[in-house]
């Protein structure tokens, strides 16, 4: 979908923020209205995500990025890999992949593009209220009633950490539908903390199910933007899990229709879907209600 | 001065967070994309003000002005004439211009452009407290020694309400400078709330000295936007006083070196002087030092 009149101011602010503290106020200045620039050409016919990409690589030209996302990505892949066991101990009562469901919402959580840091009390508080989650039931029996019939399932993935809950209910759907084939598409090159093939690999979900690049380092996935072979899975899928909100602001109006499941992080996704912050949202793109 | 970096981005989110409530997208994304290339093409060759200028008459075509600035400007032109006679009161003990000095700069805080609102309360306090306000003493002297040498002195005002000070530091400059020849500038048509013809003839001070009108409805003080008149006082006057922020945005680095007068009011202009919120500025522009 095409960019938010709030996205483009808020994205204006955060890459002004994250410069600030730099001295020579020329090179702000022109590094300001270079991202202006794309906002004034580009806003009014792309997605956030894609605008992100573009402000990004103008970024790069101008600055060093001080915050090393490969060693984010490392530990927060790690911590949740310390937490798999546990976890999957508490998913053994699970009826339903509703359970699963509430995982993956609450891993979503682990996003550096929303606020620039994540509060890792924050994150545990959520797993462990993963039970209250709110998830509608109806959905769930719509997603597995198409899982069921679907010979094809295109899994998206966010964030790193994530991915490893991403992993459990995956292999909870291997299980569950035999005959279905899963592939699980990742970035395709460092784009905020989204995972990427080496994080895929790093987490072990190489070894469960096929894991392709999208072909782009953009924190969402632009139909345009895809690798040959990613846009195919993407045109062909029988059923797509799109999580995360760049996932989302990418893909909606596109003709895509996947499921979309992520948690609300900004203000301006609790409006859009009248929830509160923090809370997930689940729901196939035909039947979303958008305020 | 062009605006700075953080101007722009200030600039972009405040207009955001103005249309905000309204409910059409897609009149609110086509604002803020005109915004946007607005901030684009004009933001690396012109002040703030001016900038500001330009955004407001856009905005003015999307929107109605939902803020009564006449209804504000004559609510603290009245609430400043109250006090008049205790702020007189007061400064009878003046041994020199410093007292009074202090009082203008107080006023200065009546700026509805900043954050948009302005709290009662904490100018009641800074009026309590003025005596406590830092001036520094050589910049005084320097004004007293060249307004003892000079035939004329224009004086640009700022905020309503705030007119009430510099008319009373304007009655002591004719007393003090018997010989000097002084006229007072104001915008020319509306510009938040700061005043205008019809404010300085609310509150008497067209009774005092000449008031005329810049030519211009922004908030500061262009050059290349006066009238002719105002552009041939500008230019000849032998001493200028030019109160607030928006004057100082407007003027500084355009050859003109005025005494610059006003409250520190965001933290773009604390960081700039090296300040605290609301600590005064007052210094002629050669002997400024910015940060």
């Amino acid at each position: 979908m095409i960019a938010n009149s709030r996205c483009i101011a808020c994205n204006l602010s955060k890459k002004e923020e994250k410069i600030r503290k730099h001295s020579d106020e020329k090179k702000k200045k022109e590094f300001i209205e270079k991202v202006t620039g794309i906002l004034y050409k580009y806003g009014d016919i792309e997605s956030t995500p894609m605008l992100d990409k573009r402000i990004q690589d103008i970024y790069n030209e101008y600055y060093e990025e001080e915050t090393d996302y490969v060693a984010l990505k490392h530990k927060y892949n790690q911590y949740m890999l310390e937490r798999e066991d546990e976890i999957k101990e508490h998913l053994k009562e699970a009826k339903n992949i509703k359970d699963y469901i509430k995982y993956v919402c609450v891993g979503n959580y682990i996003d550096f593009g929303v606020t620039g840091n994540i509060d890792d009390q924050m994150l545990d508080d959520l797993l462990k209220k993963v039970d209250s989650l709110n998830i509608p039931e109806q959905e769930i029996k719509y997603l597995e009633e198409e899982l069921k019939q679907a010979k094809t399932l295109l899994y998206i993935t966010d964030n790193c950490g994530e991915i490893v809950l991403d992993k459990i209910f995956i292999e909870e759907l291997k299980k569950r539908y035999g005959n279905l084939e899963i592939t699980v598409m990742v970035r395709g090159g460092l784009a905020i903390n989204d995972a990427t093939i080496e994080d895929a690999q790093e987490i072990g979900l190489t070894k469960i199910v096929p894991v392709i690049s999208n072909g782009a380092a953009i924190a969402g996935t632009v139909k345009e933007q895809l690798s040959k072979e990613a846009r195919k899975q993407l045109d062909s899928a029988d059923v797509i899990i799109a999580k995360g909100m760049g996932n989302f602001e990418s893909m909606y109006q596109e003709g895509i229709n996947p499921y979309y499941l992520f948690l609300c992080k900004c203000d301006l996704f609790t409006r859009r879907f009248g929830v509160k912050l923090f809370d997930p949202i689940f729901c196939k793109e035909e039947r979303l209600d958008i305020k």
